[in-house]
């Protein structure tokens, strides 16, 4: 089995919706993209957390057979993220950030992670995410988030990173901002000039559009979910399902192999926006994904 | 042969976007929906100009075979628009707009016209929709297109209008600002439950959405097109190639003719946005829109 090494954040978040809040509910982009790779293949974290971090929320991850050796348990409070949206969900309005036991995060692979085959760098500072990876000894397909945060304060450290990886996943507003371009389409070949093969953009409510240097673009709407109740954690969803369905295939991906990737990660995004926090995603099941496969794939066809 | 039949403007535009800039360049909805009709079935004109209309601007449309026997020349000047687009080109800044012969606008139907099979009414105030409606003896296929200003200051005389339309077209913000939903999605249902068995919802640059009462939704991205030079027409473009295709089907509409249709909309519309004003979409040819429907196919293709 090909596992795959994830490295991002465990938190909490406290989230206003117009569909109402929660307050300290499990969130953080290693938990998304765990939940969701796990349903196809075997994960392994590493992250951090501080004392306050409940016990469910290992019980959580370890009863779907993910490693959690590399999560780290130190002196302090988890990581909380506080923020709301408003109108048509599109955009998150922080209103708190406290970084916590993340601040000091230094990511350290126990020595049987070293030999993961796929690699998702979530979206941290841009040096951990190098530290991970030179911990790791040949990776067949290494991907990576960032944010607009990092593009504005690392940009140099963080176009090291984009020359070491397969793959790129990124939102649609921080692939404009990294590249200066119009719009996404744009953006999309100037992101695999800075190194990677292919770059997938995440457009929310619109889709994804992925673009390869070989085979150029591939892009395809949402599922149609007429009630988006909290879309946080939907694009490291999208990652998890993304990454879970390659691993799966045990082999080095081709586009094809991608594209339904691409497929399979915006299906498991569509349940998670279906409700709070992680609620929806813990519950998805191979057999959700498959009848909602089924139902996407006639809003698409001519 | 099946006529369509379009009521709209015929206008002047002066357009700045990143792109440059273009002074009472030809423009409005008639014009772009005729041109893009045309190139599929015959098309019938009812509109008004001014006397500082071009002539060559008549031969445009003349070539193409459209009956321009319903556009009225009166004393006065043309409707003139002037806008600019900035940054994602998502959204134009009204600048100026003068409607000067336009505002005493009284749509009469010359005798001939009034058997046409199918009619577009597009964006002019919902009682002048409604007079051309009751002049039309028995269309097999009747579609319009409305905008924000008819939303807020006239949206009773609207919705009457909608009750007796077999589909609207209309841009995603006002299909929202029309049923107060929150996304498409959910305004889709809502639209053709005031009426209209089928709504089609643009999405300038992520494509359309589709809604019928009896199929549910058929949601598509648009062709990826890297530089979007001026988006202005786009809307009333795809509405053009859409009544063009539907009609040249010789039938009434089935869901699948419906489906194309929205396809070569959004096709001929991915030709409008490459050049100022009617440049690029005057000379498509049919060969120019099948290639690019290759194209598209492959950038959709799982």
């Amino acid at each position: 089995m090909s596992e795959i090494l994830v490295v991002g954040s465990l938190a909490y978040d406290s989230i206003s919706t117009p569909s109402g809040k929660v307050d300290r509910a499990l969130g953080g982009s290693a938990n998304y993209f765990s939940l969701a790779a796990s349903l196809f293949s075997k994960v392994r974290v590493v992250g951090v957390v501080g004392e306050d971090y409940d016990q469910n929320d290992y019980e959580l991850l370890h009863s779907r057979g993910v490693d959690l050796s590399g999560l780290s348990k130190v002196p302090g409070k988890t990581f909380h993220w506080e923020g709301s949206y408003e109108g048509d969900l599109n955009e998150a309005k922080t209103l708190k950030t406290e970084l916590n036991v993340f601040e000091h995060f230094n990511p350290q692979l126990p020595e049987h992670f070293k030999d993961s085959s796929f690699v998702f760098l979530a979206n941290i500072a841009p040096e951990l995410q190098l530290q991970v990876l030179e911990q790791v000894k040949s990776p067949k397909f290494v991907g990576m988030d960032t944010m607009n945060f990092w593009i504005s304060i690392k940009k140099e450290k963080l176009i090291d990173v984009l020359k070491k990886v397969d793959l790129v996943l990124i939102n649609e507003g921080e692939a404009k901002m990294l590249t200066g371009a119009a719009n996404a389409i744009s953006a999309a070949p100037l992101i695999t000039a800075m190194g990677p093969q292919a770059v997938v953009i995440k457009r929310g409510e619109y889709g994804f559009a992925m673009y390869s240097k070989t085979e150029g673009y591939f892009i395809l709407p949402a599922m149609p979910i007429p009630t988006v109740v909290d879309p946080t954690g939907a694009g490291d969803t999208f990652a998890g399902g993304f990454f879970g369905y390659l691993a799966a295939q045990k082999t080095v991906p081709t586009i094809a192999h991608l594209k339904q990737a691409c497929i399979m990660g915006s299906m498991m995004a569509s349940h998670t926006i279906q409700d709070f926090s992680v609620r929806a995603l813990s519950k998805v099941t191979l057999g959700d994904l498959e009848k909602r496969l089924a139902e996407y794939k006639k809003v698409i066809t001519i």
